[in-house]
């Protein structure tokens, strides 16, 4: 995805959050936001948001040593454990696609970032506001069609607490025969899950394979990704791709199937598609146009 | 008040709104944005916010030849019309300063942006917000005084539809026997009160006189003002100024007693001043230590 205006302050803004996250003096986070601020200037819109992400914020973790994202991840990881039989029960409860799909996109709904919002943080509430989401794009019958036909699956995951929900698509499509194959971040960025919070997930239990992508961008370049996963990837039928991150990354990639499963979160993703903030899509790259 | 890292990111989101509310062309607004993005770039933190804000603003409205914020500032005029009859029943309930600035600050809750949020906008709901709201600082004992021994009072005004309420302070105060000079921005800038608004309101029923400041920042610079204003603030025995703009730009000014009166806002003036976020103060300037 290429730069839209609204992508230069967000930046900025996630920035100024993950320095404030790390234990660096106030000197060095202003200079290195200061910098960061005309660097990013200097290079829109002909560089994308993705690649500034990537190279920013592994500076930040590079400069200050620390994983500015891992109480928040560790806060998803307790929150989601604590209530994971409420998604087990809502996944009983039906086996149908449709269903599934409504129960995986309620993890694109959590959003922790301070113990105080995790104290506040109700999974039924959660559940509920996510379950009674339509879909705004909804390219749901191809996709069970491309499923039915598909025999290697690649899940392209997102965000730590997440992973939980997809753990119950990844069983679905396992019991249905399928050999998935589901993917984390290559190293910590964001709150983006990475193959510790894979493990303390279990996830595992319910697919053929867990793997690391080998790179560090908070979506799928799939250039810059590791050699076992681009051989995963070139054998893969079909590609699932939850969130905003992997379509930033994959949304003009015509080589493979990709269904694309999320809320869209910003104005230059619902502008791209669209559609309204929060809203639920899960759209099929190839009846895609984008620029 | 100096740049503060949180000013860039909020800086250009309000020229994104601003160029999004003009009928330039799209290539127009994304030339114009993203070179106003590295000259903010380039600027910061030694030029202030203030300033870039005057600039820049008034460089759309030169560019568009339109004020961006023209819809706002009706249709917060409609709104407080149509529920002025709300705020003066309030006003007659209590003459005590402190049920005043409780009403007063009421107005700086209102922040209309379209058509849409007009239609769900209940002033009932607004005024029993702001009138259950406790002075995160409050120097009103100060303040009562002050006024007590004040003759000429200078009055700076803040946002289009807020006036309608300060119009009862400033009533307030002209039947307490005071010279009250209420002043409003020399040119469109923002959603602030111009001459334009200022006369829609009628505040010239209940002040000795209604002037703008000659200027188009939005807040107060005093050195840009014109002659008129200059002197009128000499003779001042008494500053009250009301919103975040007048405090950005008096905060450091210690040559006057200054009241300023306001829901923080923003991260930058709630760190300043050590507050959350729409809290509200009435902050006496001798008492303030700022850098």
């Amino acid at each position: 995805m290429r730069t839209f205006p609204e992508c230069v302050p967000c930046l900025m803004s996630q920035m100024l959050y993950a320095l404030e996250k790390t234990s660096l003096m106030k000197d060095e986070k202003n200079e290195f936001y200061y910098r960061w601020v005309k660097e990013i200037a200097k290079n829109v819109p002909q560089t994308t948001p993705m690649e500034l992400a990537t190279s920013l914020h592994k500076e930040i973790r590079d400069l200050s040593g620390e994983d500015p994202y891992k109480e928040i991840k560790e806060l998803s990881t307790k929150l989601l454990k604590k209530n994971e039989r409420l998604i087990r029960s809502h996944y009983k409860r039906s086996q149908e696609l449709s269903d599934i799909l409504s129960l995986v996109i309620c993890g694109n709904l959590i959003d922790i970032k301070s113990h105080a919002e995790l104290g506040r943080l109700n999974m039924e509430a959660i559940l509920e506001k996510g379950l009674s989401k339509k879909f705004a794009i909804d390219h749901s019958e191809t996709f069970k069609k491309r499923i039915e036909d598909a025999n290697n699956i690649l899940y392209l995951g997102d965000n730590a607490g997440e992973i939980y929900f997809d753990k119950y698509f990844v069983k679905w499509l396992q019991e249905k025969g399928k050999k998935v194959y589901f993917v984390v971040r290559g190293d910590n960025i964001l709150n983006d899950a990475t193959l510790k919070e894979a493990k303390e997930c279990n996830i595992e239990d319910y697919c053929f394979k867990v793997i690391n992508n080998g790179h560090h961008a908070p979506g799928t370049m799939i250039k810059e990704c590791s050699e076992e996963f681009k051989k995963i990837y070139k054998k893969a039928d079909l590609v699932i791709s939850k969130g905003q991150g992997n379509l930033e990354t994959l949304i003009d990639n015509r080589e493979k199937d990709i269904f694309f499963l999320l809320l869209t979160k910003c104005p230059a993703i619902s502008n791209l598609l669209g559609t309204k903030i929060k809203d639920a899509v899960i759209v099929y790259n190839m009846k895609l146009e984008t620029e």
